[in-house]
This record gives C-alpha cells, structure tokens and sequence, in this order.
C-alpha cells in the first residue's frame, strides 16, 4: 500500500528531527489515519526514513504536497518535486531494544547493534535517542555492552585507513576549560616522523572543542581526500571528525546528551573510542583531568573510566594509556575559540610569556604519544617532546599544518568586554571551573569564537582589591549583558581567602 | 534584554512541543547566537514559555515575523500579529533535578513539583520529558516520591469538587482489551444513588480508551459546567477527563509514554491517582487483569502495585481498592470503540446473548463500588448491583446520561472487514492479548471508530478448520491491509490445539 505525494522545499531546520510536513486536511492523512506526531514511514527512491508527522493548517503546502526537515531531505538525497511514498512504518525491534534496556536488562550484541542502525538511518526519534541515553547513563552499561556499542559506532559509519603502521591519537576527556594542547601535542609528534591524523569534535558541553578553536587558525572541514592529502605530507591534521562521517551516531547521541547536559560514561567510552577507531588510529593517549568542578570529579570515577577505556580498548583492538592529570582550574589564561587559540599559538611560538600550564600539560602528553614508538624509551618521551618545542620545529609544523588545510587565519578580536574586578584584597583560593565555562557559554562561545573569558589570575595567587581577575569578551550586546546578569545572580565563580 | 519579533501564524501542529520557527538569516538569531534546536524563552504579554527553535530558510516567514507551533500558540494564547519578546532562558532549576534522577538519586518534594511545573508549562522539551519518563522506569521511583509525583499532578491541574460526601470511582490499569465496563458500572452505581463523576482517559496503548468507545455512544468532551449540571442531576457522567485540565502534566508525560510504548508502575499510580484526586473522588475501585500477556503479567508485579496504590492513596487521603481479576483473554467480544460500545449496550439492555464475561466482570466492580457505601453490607454488593442490572434501571440510567451529554449516538459500521478463519479443528488453547491488541490498532482503532476486531471464539472453546475465529474490522482500506501484512508475518495470534 503505498501513496505518494510531490515534495516542496520549506528549508526547516529541525536538526537531527526528520519531520514531515503534510497538511491536516490531506487524503493520505486522513485514508491512512496519520494524526500529528504519527511516525511515517517516507521512501524517495531506493531511500527510506522513518519521519515523525507534523501537520500544517496553512496554504503553504498544495493538497498534493509535502515538506521535510532539512535533516530528512539530506537522509533522503530529495529534491524539490520529487515524489515521494508514505506508509506506515512497521513496528521497529530497535525500539523494543531500548525499551528492554529501560528495564535494565542487559543488551546482545545484535540488539545494540539494531538500535544504532536506526539511530544513524534516522528511524528512531529524539523520544527514543533520550530514552536510549538516559537508559544507558548512571552506569548502566556494562563492558561487553560498551564495546559492542563502540564497535556498533563504528560500522555505521566511515573508516579511514593510513599507510603507516602506527598511527597514534590523543583525546582529553574534557572539563576542563582552556585545556588546548592537540595543536601543540599534533605538531610536536608529527615533526618527530609519527603518523597522527587528528579528527576532533566541537564542544558537547564546553565552551570550544578543539575543532571550534583550530578553526579560528585555518580551515577544519575538509574533505577525505583533502585530508589524506595532508597527512601524507605532513604525517598528521587538525581536523573536524564530523565533516567525514566518522561514527555519525556519536554526533546523533551527543546532541541529545548536550541537550540534556549529561556525559555518561558508557557513552564517553563509545564516543572516544568509536571516533579513534574510526579514524582508523591504534594508539591513543587519553589525558584525563581530575578536579572538584572538572568532567572527573573524583579518583573513584577517574578509575572506573580509565578500566573501561582501557579494557574497551583491548577487546576493540586499540592501545589506551589513560593520563591522569589534575583538573583544578582552567589551563592556560584564555576559554573560547579565539583567546585558546591565542594561548596556542603562544606556547608553539616559545613566547616569554606564553602560559606554562599550558605548555607543560601538552609536553607531557606528547612525551606520553611519542613512548608509543620504538624508538623511543619509556620515560624519555617528555624531554624529546620538550627538545622539539624549543628548538622552533613544532612551530614551523603547525604552520604548515594549517598551511595545507587551506591557509592560517587572524584571530579575531571581540566586539565587547567587561571586566570583573576583585572585591577585596587577599589569596586566590578556588575557582569553579563549570561554572567559569557557564559563563564562557554564556557570553556566547563556542558559536561566538571571540567570546569568552580570559582569566588573569591562577591557584594561590595575591590580588588587590579592584585588580581584573577575568574580562569578559562577547561579539553581541545582549549575550554579554545576559552573562553579567549570571555572574550577578551567582556566588562567586573565583573564591578570595582574605590575609587575615 | 528583550528582541521581538511579529508572530505569524503556520498552523504546524507538533503535539506537545513548543517550536519557534525563525528565518535563518533573522538577525536576533545571529546578533543573540541563536542557532537550530536553541531553547529560547518566548514573552507575550504576562505569558512566558520556553520553544525549541527551529529555523526556517524560506520566504514564507519576512525578515520581522515569527511562527509558533499551535501548541506553543495556545500556551502563550496568541494572535496573528502579535508581538513576541524573545531572550535567553536562564538554565532551568529543573532540568538539574532531571539530571539528578537520571543519576538514580531520589528526588525531594520540591524537586519533583519544579519538574512537573516546568512540564505543564512547556519549559521542558520532549527531549528532557522523555529522560524523566525513562529515568523513573523500571522501579526507580520510591513510595516518597510516586506520592510526590501524584501530588504535583494534581496540583499544577484544575481540581473539582462535588456537592457529595461520598464521590466514588473506578479505574482498570489496563492491557485486556474489550474491558469496557465502565459505562455499565456508572449507570448502575448511580443508579443506586451515589456520586461517581467519571472522567476517563482515551487510549494510551490500547485499541480504545473509556473516552473513545463512550465517544461512539454519546458527546465526551464537555465543559466543566456542563459536567457539574449533568453530576447534579443524574449523579454520574462519563466523560473525558483531558477536556477540564485534570492532571494536565499527566496528559504530556503519557504522550512520552506512548512514543515510547511502556507504563512504568510509578508514572502508572501517578497517572492514575492524580486523574481521581482532581476529578475530586475519594474512594476508588481499581480494576487489575493479570495474565501472561495483559498488562500486569504476574502476581509479584499486581501486588508490588497494589501496595504502591493503596500507600499513595492513602497519603494523598483517597481510599483505594485494588480487585485481581483474570486477564487470559479479551472481555467481551469488540475490541476497537464502536465494537466495544455495542458489547457495553448489549449488557446494559441484558439482552440473551450479551457477553457474560462482560456482564459478570461489570458487576464484580460495581458490587465493589457499592460496598464504599454505609448503606451496603460487605459481601452484598454484587447482588445489589446484579438487582439493579436485571430490573433495567441501569439501562434507564445509561440513557439518561447520554442525553445530558448532548444525545445518543447511532454506533458506525466499518466499511472493510476480513474474516481470519480456523486453519484446523481443535480447542482454542490461548490468545495474545497484546498482539490481538497491536492487530486492531493496526486497523485503525482507536483514531477510527468502527475499526477493530469482533471475536467469535473465546478460550476453551471446540472449533472446525474453516470457521472464522475473528473478523477484522476498518475504515480505510490502508489500514486494512495492514493489518493483515502484520497478520500474516506473525505466528498465530489464537492458539487452537489440535483433538489428536
């Protein structure tokens, strides 16, 4: 039984939501008793979704039309006029997969498998993907669940390989705001001769991913063949992961975890480990920062993850060695596109005053990367890493790093700026790095790349009273004046121990 | 900070969701970050609620105007031309407690009110509604806070009062289909002479809500005053509750429910026990089928809720009356509204061959009604309720009830119908309750009224290869047959066992 009717585009962008768009008074809805927020099951072509209804009581559409998300029209390959066919969806097993895991059963192998297939093929909704999420989080995946989510990830989406036997990676879990080293670590490992082919995400809940801050300084949505173009030239890139299809349902998940502003470990290791696979790297360095406001909060937490990265890793076929490192406050001075990427290019240059943190968190985890090749000893990672800096060579890499992925940019330069002053004299005791993000978020970054925070005062530091602890930088009036009024409404976001 | 926009109507209907549909170019969307799927808090007059944006690259918006869906439309009860003040929302109090739940804390008093609040007033997204529903599944909510959910629900609803001391109800939790015995026990209850202002709910999961199959007999949706001018004078009606904004919260966390198609026990107490607290009853008999495909399928779940129910009742100062009744096959023969309601008049007129399953599980739950009653001694209640029955006063009473709200209603005959034959002789051995029920959806039950499935055979029963076990039912020939796809590509819904 099939019906058809002609597609007109609308342009609405609903994100990851395919939606159709038919009107109420329209013979299919009504011969087929589709009612708003039916599913529908939309076929063009050799392509089939699954799209949630919307109904519209206006001209827009003719009797004979229906529209489409953007979302459903690219699943779909559609063009305006194209024909396409409606039925009804049958029951999908995925879904009873995800509600078996809503009962906390334990899933196969083929189950998880199911329910990403349809994530990726757009059949499940964001009701779905939520309740999936949810589901999984609190640890409530066990490890064989883990790794067959992470391989599921995979399969569903593209697979780079490279010619070089050891192709390594680095990842940060995150938390921590300004902790910019990829750049850094990319440029020091491939000027040593390793192969590393960075693909990197934007921010989930932070306020820039390292792909919001590299594309302040060149390009990152480059094409496949782009990429391995560079890669083969410069043994490595900085780019970002979700413009070759790399595990596409890490993006789908992500969107729903941000919108509900969580990170469940189960789906930290899929997300992390799906995208390296995928990358096609077989040796990865996880820096992992601990702190009280931190992604990490706690050494406990800190373990159960490292286990299960470690031991997803194994099953998977992928080298994890998981960095600890300490997560007490923001690394380097800037948060946001702009002001990390400034801080970045500080520490590649060997400026004088380039943030020591900074540098000195990317020497550790690219001595950690280098101990990865044989021709280096196990503890000596550090001081080659540190030789390679200094000696200009990282620098001159990065360049031409971004050279090839199309040309080094300007950093741009905020349009408005506030500074927020010390109340009294006195020891820099804490600052609430998540709340310091909030802030960051606020004022507009990461979509924003000039907006941010830049922080002039670090962890056990004197100040005066009236001395600038942070400025503010925002590209829009209103979005800096709605992070004043929640540093306004907020307890203090950095903690002063007055002398007596 | 406040940026407006002129509101144009689309008329796109999104069920539950809030959306504001901008143009992609609109200049408050770059000069305030917005971008597709934002949540942004929308003020018209003394109105606020938070939509979900979705962006639209199409002339159909101009460069001032913006459009909402028609549930964010009636939230904020607009007007074309009206003018809408847009901002960004500050980070909802409740989404935290969410996230909380997610995480398996238990939640207190206040947390669980906040959500609710933020449900019923559009601020929280489907996304976030559907974490809460999963999140309290699967037994995660203790008896503290089901009564706390209850009690929300209750709260951010209308509430009505009766004249009457006494004010009875009665509930089934559902999963047999054709147990339609509602109609019969209110008209012989009030019969009687108590109270019992029935507000029921339409399907959930089912082939037919109390609401769907009274809505073939008589009017459902009617405004308060007309309930209380029907209650005052026949001392009963049965209408359907979502028309007076009882338990409103309970009406959005369903819609979640249903996408997702599970009932968790804590949502079920609250569902249920909100519905009566707010219609204002105070004693109520809840009907329980259990059976291997029912919706309570074993006796630890049945007594697991039973306790659930009572306990809330009893906090919340409703006295409540679980009754087990059996639940290995369909009640009646209809399953679908129009075949049901002909099965509920055939009992009401007692005509000879009127389902007597029907009739016998009818008069169970009134005799339970009627001993809420001083003047009715434990134990009589059936025989009163039986007298009442026989004499005809109940069917007097049901006719009367039909004309206050709004007349009696011819029942719909379906336009396609199937006969599914015996393909051997033998004994009917089972039937799949949840199966025959997904079968009549198929056909277009409950949205279609005269869609559904007549059952011609009931457990036990001797039938001959041949003869017809059930005939299917439907308004669209669409549905029909696919219906009968489902049909065909699973196993036998009715088990017959072979003689030999």
């Amino acid at each position: 039984m099939k019906l058809s009717l002609n597609l007109k585009r609308l342009g609405i962008d609903t994100h990851n939501e395919a939606v159709i768009y038919m009107r109420r008074d329209c013979e299919i809805c009504i011969s087929e008793g589709f009612s708003a927020l039916a599913r529908i099951r939309v076929t063009l072509g050799e392509k089939s979704i699954i799209a949630t209804l919307n109904t519209i009581e206006n001209e827009i559409l003719h009797h004979n039309e229906a529209s489409l998300s953007e979302y459903a029209w690219k699943l779909l390959g559609a063009n305006d006029g194209d024909k396409i066919f409606l039925a009804h969806p049958k029951p999908l097993h995925s879904l009873s997969f995800v509600r078996s895991k809503i009962y906390s059963n334990t899933l196969t192998e083929q189950q998880i498998k199911a329910i990403i297939v349809d994530v990726v093929a757009g059949r499940l909704s964001e009701i779905h993907i939520s309740a999936f999420v949810t589901a999984c989080a609190s640890g409530r995946l066990n490890g064989d669940e883990i790794a067959w989510l992470t391989k599921a990830m995979v399969e569903t989406g593209e697979k780079l390989s490279w010619d070089s036997e050891l192709v390594v990676d680095k990842h940060c879990v995150g938390g921590l705001p300004g902790n910019r080293t990829t750049p850094i670590i990319v440029s020091i490992v491939t000027s040593f001769g390793l192969t590393m082919p960075k693909t990197s995400s934007r921010s989930i809940t932070s306020p820039a991913g390292t792909a919001d801050t590299m594309e302040v300084l060149a390009p990152v949505e480059l094409d496949m063949k782009t990429i391995k173009k560079i890669v083969a030239q410069e043994g490595g890139c900085i780019a970002w992961g979700g413009g070759v299809e790399l595990s596409p349902a890490d993006d789908i998940l992500i969107h729903v975890e941000r919108a509900l502003d969580i990170d469940s470990e189960g789906q930290m290791v899929a997300s992390i480990l799906s995208k390296k696979i995928a990358a096609g790297s077989n040796h990865v360095v996880i820096d992992m920062p601990i702190g009280p406001t931190a992604k990490i909060r706690n050494m406990e937490v800190a373990m159960l993850l490292k286990d299960y990265l470690e031991d997803t890793g194994e099953r998977l076929g992928i080298k994890v060695k998981v960095v600890f490192t300490e997560g007490f406050e923001p690394v380097g001075r800037g948060i946001g596109p702009a002001l990390e990427a400034r801080d970045v290019l500080s520490v590649l240059k060997c400026e004088k005053d380039a943030p020591q943190d900074l540098r000195d968190h990317a020497l550790v985890l690219a001595g950690q990367v280098l101990e990865f090749s044989s021709k280096v000893k196990k503890g000596e990672g550090k001081n080659i890493a540190t030789e390679i800096l200094d000696s200009g060579k990282a620098w001159e890499k990065f360049q031409a790093i971004c050279k090839a992925q199309g040309g080094m940019r300007e950093i741009p330069e905020s349009k408005f700026t506030h500074q927020h002053l010390a109340k009294k004299d006195g020891k820099m005791l804490s600052i609430d790095t998540r709340r310091i993000a909030i802030l960051a978020k606020l004022a507009g970054a990461p979509e924003s790349k000039a907006a941010g925070i830049d922080l002039h005062v670090s962890l056990g530091q004197e100040v005066a009273k009236g001395e600038t602890l942070f400025t503010l930088h925002s590209e829009s009036k209103g979005e800096l004046e709605y992070a004043l009024s929640y540093l306004e409404e907020s307890n203090e976001i950095i903690q002063i121990q007055s002398a007596e």
